[in-house]
């Protein structure tokens, strides 16, 4: 079971004039859960180099919002693979304010590898293997 | 047929070390072509005031990668109310650079509205017929 | 002395194709910062109801790079009022990577306030003595 | 004289809870003006490769803010070179909303040249007479 969680501190900056968080930087949350999850490993570069790879990228992305998040909120972000498919991985997200759920949201991602004929999504093996002896699950 | 085009001259720092468009960005040019929409009736403010609610707010939104967005590109979005329930609506995206599709997306928005306890979604009926009025459907 | 600090998790995303900082996230940490030193006395929402005001807003900013941020970095943002004027403050902030000055920046700031010919910079008398309550200095 | 223009049109998620633009969008927008003003010559890659360099970055910028930006406003950011040295260039910027100035601002640019103690700031003179066979000046 592989999990990253990263505490957010809502500011000012992250609300638009409803004054809740404006929803696109809760992408940019569960994206850094991601890469927070990369890096005890070395990062998403160490992944691109050791694979050969041009990026753990995006195909699919969504996410409902359960609870709106406010300036000073403490926001927690928790995040797994949920899914190991030979070509894509998914992740499941939740964020949290103290006891209550703010969204859950999910990601597909591929490893993208250049190929002959442009970019194409690579094997996931060796990558679920590193992530694994790491994380365990 | 309620739509909305948004031209988006995609630049350097929408993008990120994998030389591709940041995806929360995408979701940013999404909502901004649905206050695009909003904006030859009088804007979101003006909506707030005519129909007494807070905002016009998300509940879930999803997103389809297609294609890499990159620095340099002309990135068309379009939207249009795909379906209206009594107190949701959805929107559909699609982003296009020159004949290129490089994402589809919704949006499900409500109308939020201040009521004894706390924020509920409010009847669309009045919010449909006023989009209606000026794009038609 | 009032000081906040801010330590900054910089991810993937924060950075462009050039794979460093794009620059104007420095300027979101840095207002972040600012709220940072409001929270523990309320936060914005607070001085804006205690003094009648609309918001502590900009009228000056600026920043020097000394050296580039990265994807994995620990950045600790520390900033303190170096200057108060009647009706302006002025904030000096550092960025640090470990031992690494990353940037030093400047943000001066008014306190906005309806007046009878549109918003103007308020006295800034009781706010410093509220933050020097708490700070000290 | 290299000038370069670009009409923003603001929308709600650009703006805060005093429903007011976010300042670091400000230097978005500034900095896109820049990439804008490359785009004709090939973009910001294209000069990477023909100078040799890692990329064209900031060292220091700075912005007065002279009225508030609102969400729906189009606003005009135009930039130009103001000064040329040996090893920057200073980049002069306003934002104006109809007559209104929004802001002034200024970005002090190298080309980072990866030397062999690491990056330097190279010499300008190419990439000066570069911009000048297209804009003149």
């Amino acid at each position: 079971m592989m999990r990253a969680t990263n505490p957010v501190q809502v500011v000012f900056g992250d609300c638009d004039p409803a004054a809740i968080v404006f929803y696109p930087n809760i992408f940019r949350w569960m994206d850094g859960a991601f890469h927070h999850m990369l890096r005890p490993l070395g990062g998403h570069q160490y992944f691109c180099d050791a694979l050969g790879i041009v990026g753990i990228g995006l195909v699919e992305v969504g996410a409902r919002f359960r609870s709106p998040i406010r300036d000073g909120d403490t926001l927690l972000v928790e995040g797994h693979v949920s899914e190991w498919a030979r070509r894509t991985l998914t992740l499941s997200y939740t964020g949290r304010v103290g006891d209550n759920l703010a969204f859950e949201g999910t990601e597909v991602r591929c490893l993208f590898t250049r190929g002959e004929n442009g970019i194409v999504a690579g094997d996931t093996t060796d990558f679920r293997e590193m992530l694994s002896r790491h994380y365990g699950g």
